[in-house]
């Protein structure tokens, strides 16, 4: 068995952005030489997501809409998390809507995708440094 | 380490769907002769989900009206994807929701379940043919 | 390749409940002795998630209600599911948001986490036993 485990590193200008990480993944199952196996990709903090959804900025635009209809960000007092120091509870409700991570298969050294499958880093919380892990095994 | 990987394909007479395919990847399983390892099961469209939950036809009409609150059909230009040629930026949430993909442990030559589970296909924009991959490891 | 299959077992005294099962699922992982793969921990029942999130119970209150509000319980009249013995439909909607699922990467014989990341199980129909799988394939 083969395995490899790389790391992507994000600190985005906005609070809430939603970043195509496609070929950042292609790029590392190619160094790797793995053929055929998963392909785990998933957000190493808990308020930001990895999902696999369509690469359109509509769509982008609609999702953050519909996230913040769903779980508020304001008033940040309605929820218990940030009545401390916290003002991101939001995010970790928006994260769970969106998911922590993706596995995908990997078959003759490729993302083994439908048309139109893209994955993206969902950030609810960002300007401070994140990180997505990819971890493939397989031979 | 063995490797399986096939399609299950779908064209639905209606837009939305829920379908039982636990016995397509049973079977899946069985001919690919693993016995320990890990079974994938994606959708590979990004309108529609493939999730585990309950077979009963009262619970499935009760995620259909939930998902459709949640993410309402129309008026479909309230989403700024649907402002050209699309119609189905509520697909896109519903799929959110429900998920894109299912991991099973295979044990024993077994999908390795609990008493109730079952793997569904969600479809929420059908009438086209659409895959789900089944991808499996182990040995 | 090297696999091992655990189960965790609960009977929680409310009917909603989350609980951090971390220590748990890394000492079957130590138990193991994988030091390279993919862990995968999900509920083998229907009303019930594994999800990863932040330790913070305020947070966890901040969750039980806000999934109150996206899938009540009561009237539990409201679900066609709930029309004949049940009355947990609102259990299954819940899953669906938190997740049933979730893949962690093994990598030097530990849990591969950023800094936050703790394992919770999601009781949304408890008083009765119920199980988590651990299963990990690696070497």
């Amino acid at each position: 068995m083969k395995s490899t485990r790389e790391y992507l590193w994000f600190n985005t200008d906005s609070r809430v952005e939603l970043i195509n990480i496609t070929e950042d993944v292609r790029k590392i199952l190619t160094d790797s030489g793995i053929k055929e196996g998963l392909c785990l990709v998933n957000a190493m903090h808990i308020t930001a997501s990895v999902f696999i959804n369509d690469a359109e900025s509509g769509l982008h635009e609609d999702f953050k809409e519909w996230l913040e209809e769903l779980a508020p960000h304001e008033p940040t007092d309605q929820y218990r998390h940030n009545r401390g120091v916290e003002n991101n509870a939001d995010a970790h409700l928006k994260r769970q809507i969106m998911g922590r991570d993706v596995t995908v298969a990997i078959t003759d050294g490729e993302l083994d995708f439908g048309p139109w499958e893209q994955i993206f880093y969902g950030e609810f919380d960002g300007k401070r440094d994140k990180r997505v892990m990819v971890k493939i095994i397989g031979e």
